[in-house]
């Protein structure tokens, strides 16, 4: 069947694989400390023009939001989120389980808005009761956000600043960080990426590893003992080499932004299939998810050749389904998906 | 100087010091083992026809508040709120400290609407990824609310209605419970109130008390070892008779009422003054606390005679002010407030 | 009936009891910002010749531990406290609620010995696996401890140098502490304590006032926004006041010391009293609470004329119990006892 | 360099790197819905003889004990463990960090004492106070322990004899489940053993697999929602095939205990030549870990050519040192050991 429900559906890129078979029986120390690991690090560093940069490796995105979020907070501090930012609609209560509180303002496609974000921060400080509130201790947004969008420079700046200028820091949850690098609308690059921001992570998971979330705090800013904060949230991996060397591969040659390349190319080419056969856009994305209303009969009829995602209603007889591309994505399931399309 | 700030500007009704000193040096047990916390709970028992509820005493709302609901909901739940609910604004993330999310919905004057709660949960169950999400577990609403508006007998039936429907418990914050009941447009009473609910509590500090919030759990559904876990939140008074004792003399001859009804005495008195002065109020509340949104040159005049809360900010210009009233607010109170506003 | 049950049994001293009650109508701000609060903070910092320390007023001693330290610690690290400390045996795991270990070094009849805690916290950074471990973070000690002993000045400087040297804070739970200043064989005063730790406490729930616990952080080092914390732990009282002003009657004419200074005598002569009959002593306690092992088949007797608290099973056939005395014990309560034991 | 320093050194069994490759384009649905995993949960409900467990695959082993642990305690429970057990001495603080206090008992050579159990429970509930302590909510031992070894058939009824008695869940550690089971002086099997606690886990990181620790909830008694807590944890692999599978793959042809069993062979061998060459070992071990008291200035010799794992100082001037076989250890790491214990 054909299969388009997200960007985690295969296995981790070939090059990868072998990498993992040609090291099995290396004897290696655990918990991080091997010598890909340290490799990797240095590549990513080198990828992301940050010499001073404290690198670590993770499993899985919402490990990585909650362990992060928990560590860099004060007790008294919440982070603050759009609405329908990843922490705070589809991680279970990750982040409220480390004792923190997830302080929302409006999304809009996704992003937060600068001035909107601004205003929330000014006027929590200008509130005569906000010692008896929750103070905004972090900014979280994600690139691209939950609905495919991304931010631009000139508005990663704004938000920057604005963290700056309340000395609170702004973590990029970059659980597809390659698929929003590599959109033809992106004006972003790894290097100017972490110039505006405090701590982001290049997702691995999504984007052509088996697993694994690379986190950067971009200018020696880990929180102190964040390596033992890992092991307390059952982030930390025995056998470390296995996400170490898997970045060590995607690192190699640029992989990772060719293969985000490929997946955003494939999601060109799905748009246009898509728009061809009538498809109603729910939202522009310009990256790999593509959000597409569609009735409810017609999704019946679609299932049963297409694994899509169900994203939300739209109304009593319509929903909004998403399509993903990624790095494993071929020319053949877009035709076959071509095809199936034509005949519904 | 005039105060209308708040309900806690006062100390503690005549009869509750009066009978704190004829107490002093009875030697008693400790930890709220003593006759007097016996025979409060009885008398609250009587006062709410609930032969089978049981009965906590707690030092204070926010610390009542986090320790219910630490207690009341498992580790995958949220506890359902107005946006505007006090757990949720101003109680500096207690709720989440004890892991658990607050889940908001909108709040029209303070107050839940039946059917947005319904179709809330209802969505929840709805939405194909809910198992990712943090679970509806309890709602928490407050009587009155932070606007002073109050539910109506039916609209509490039908909260509660959803609640049963979904085997979840509505727990009422009744920090001011007694001027809800008191009100003028109130159809509820203790009695009521407990057979349309799951929890709720008996506010002091503010109706009475020097401190204290009595909490009922309605039909023998206090959480396994809630006792221990009051002591696990700091929330057991070594010497638990001194709240034991204010409710017995509360709960003595219907005092608590009566000082209750004596506060919307003076909140009706005091709402016809702010009308005869020009004042607009920012709602329609029946009970102690009542908002005005006042210039905010006007403000500065008034903050020189008479205390009052800061709201919150209405525009450019103006600003939306709290005058309580409570059961220690006196005519001569009132009347001078009334020469103060005829000069302003 | 007679009771030595703990130094919890009575109310407040008659001081305290009267500015309740000429204060009862004085209109006052919430959450601790009236004058008598400001007033009993420079007191006590007076008392305490510690011109920069900071003063918070909380409610209870497990309330208060959990809450310091809660905002003290890093998430990371835990407190280390003798295995017979009270936040290890007593406290329900409020600290642990906090999301810290409590990492226990043996008590020596309550004590905690200074070499051994340098041993441990040297032993710790000498584990090649101390990076997967809870980091000691601060040291917890009661003064007096759970067993009525004392530390000598020269035992505090040690354990304060080992504290410095690993830039940890120490911690000392004085919620009986006037009972350790006044003891005669205490060669420590507020001032030389409060030079020798970094946080401590100056019970008030145990020592003459109704409740009330006055945190002192000796120099300028209370957590950043602790405030915003003890209202997160439920730990602020909405009548702040009622803490505050009980402090200022304690803190008015030596009245602290005086209250204690009378419980040690008392305490004196309940030694002599339980020597006189033949008791047989647990451990040499200077202080208010006295423990000796009692046959199970007297204890029974006794209970029937004195209420004492349970201790510990001792052994197959005896238990130990603990009398205490406090600022409410009369000669008269002593003779009564005289005569109790005389009959047994 | 030869290494014995643990049995997380390799990768995975090459049947699991082929399974892994064959699957690598098959599009799979996420978060262990795969059938894949479902055939992995037959296979071990199959193996375990427990038709009715409830089965569940994790990352890590930390990550494993605080989920766990975390979601079958109430609030007011903590957990039973060896003071030497890996969830109080080596995680972190993971399992405070979830809220709850490790109650220790006595290990002896890391085994708890099923009399020693059975006194700290009855003691804890013959405690006067016991309302006011964390009440044991669970025993955790882990099998094979610490220190090697491996509790009998009757020492484990014993034990969950009193777990019952108190109706409290008994927890096995199984991070290295295979090797205690394959132990020539086991007398369990996974089918007793599973019979004989209420939830345990099969070790896949250290024993074949590239990761994955595979939870057995032996009879229908998973907490409710443990999904979502899982979640919650962080411990979710987006990818959940990749574990699902690799089980799949160790529970086909008994992979798993043969691997079990190739690695205990080992052991056996190792003592032999560690009992040649005159190693004094710290205690008996039947298991893969075998612990030797050596020189200092002798471990300094060896570990230039051989890892091993540091474990604790044995006096002044001896250390305890582990090596470990694992499934991946071969008969000509053997020889290169011994060739260089000869020439030590």
């Amino acid at each position: 069947m054909l299969n388009f429900a997200s960007d985690y559906i295969a296995g981790a890129h070939p090059a990868i694989l072998k990498k993992l078979e040609e090291t099995n029986m290396e004897l290696l120390p655990g918990y991080g400390t091997d010598h890909y690991t340290a490799q990797a690090k240095e590549k990513i560093k080198n990828a992301c023009h940050c010499q001073d940069a404290d690198v670590y490796f993770l499993v899985g995105g919402t490990q990585t939001n909650s362990t992060i979020i928990g560590a860099m907070l004060a007790d008294y501090e919440g982070v603050v989120s759009a609405d329908t930012g990843h922490i705070n609609a589809h991680e279970a209560g990750a982040v409220e389980y480390t004792g923190h509180k997830v302080l929302t303002i409006p999304g809009h496609d996704g992003k937060i808005d600068a001035k909107e974000l601004k205003d929330y921060i000014a006027g929590f400080y200008g509130d005569d009761n906000y010692t008896h509130m929750v103070f905004p201790g972090m900014v979280y947004i994600s690139y691209p956000t939950e609905y495919g969008t991304i931010y631009s420079k000139d508005e990663m700046e704004q938000i920057h600043a604005i963290c700056k200028q309340y000395d609170i820091p702004l973590f990029v949850d970059g659980a597809r960080l390659g698929y929003g690098l590599a959109s033809k609308e992106s004006d972003l690059t790894l290097e100017t990426l972490a110039a505006n921001c405090d701590v982001f992570y290049i997702g691995g998971t999504k984007v052509g590893a088996l697993f694994g979330e690379a986190v950067v705090f971009t200018h020696a800013n880990a929180p102190k003992h964040f390596y033992t904060m890992t092991k307390q949230h059952g982030a930390m991996l025995a056998k470390g080499w296995l996400t170490g060397l898997q970045y060590d591969v995607l690192f190699t040659d640029d992989l990772y932004m060719q293969v985000s390349r490929h997946a955003i190319e494939m999601a060109e080419k799905l748009k246009e299939i898509l728009k061809k056969h009538g498809m109603n856009f729910y939202l522009e994305s310009p990256t790999n998810q593509q959000f597409v209303i569609i009735e409810d009969e017609k999704a019946r009829q679609l299932e049963k050749h297409v694994v899509t995602s169900f994203w939300e209603k739209y109304d009593e007889t319509h929903t909004v389904i998403r399509f993903a591309t990624a790095w494993s994505t071929t020319e053949e399931n877009l035709e076959a998906l071509n095809q199936v399309l034509a005949q519904l």
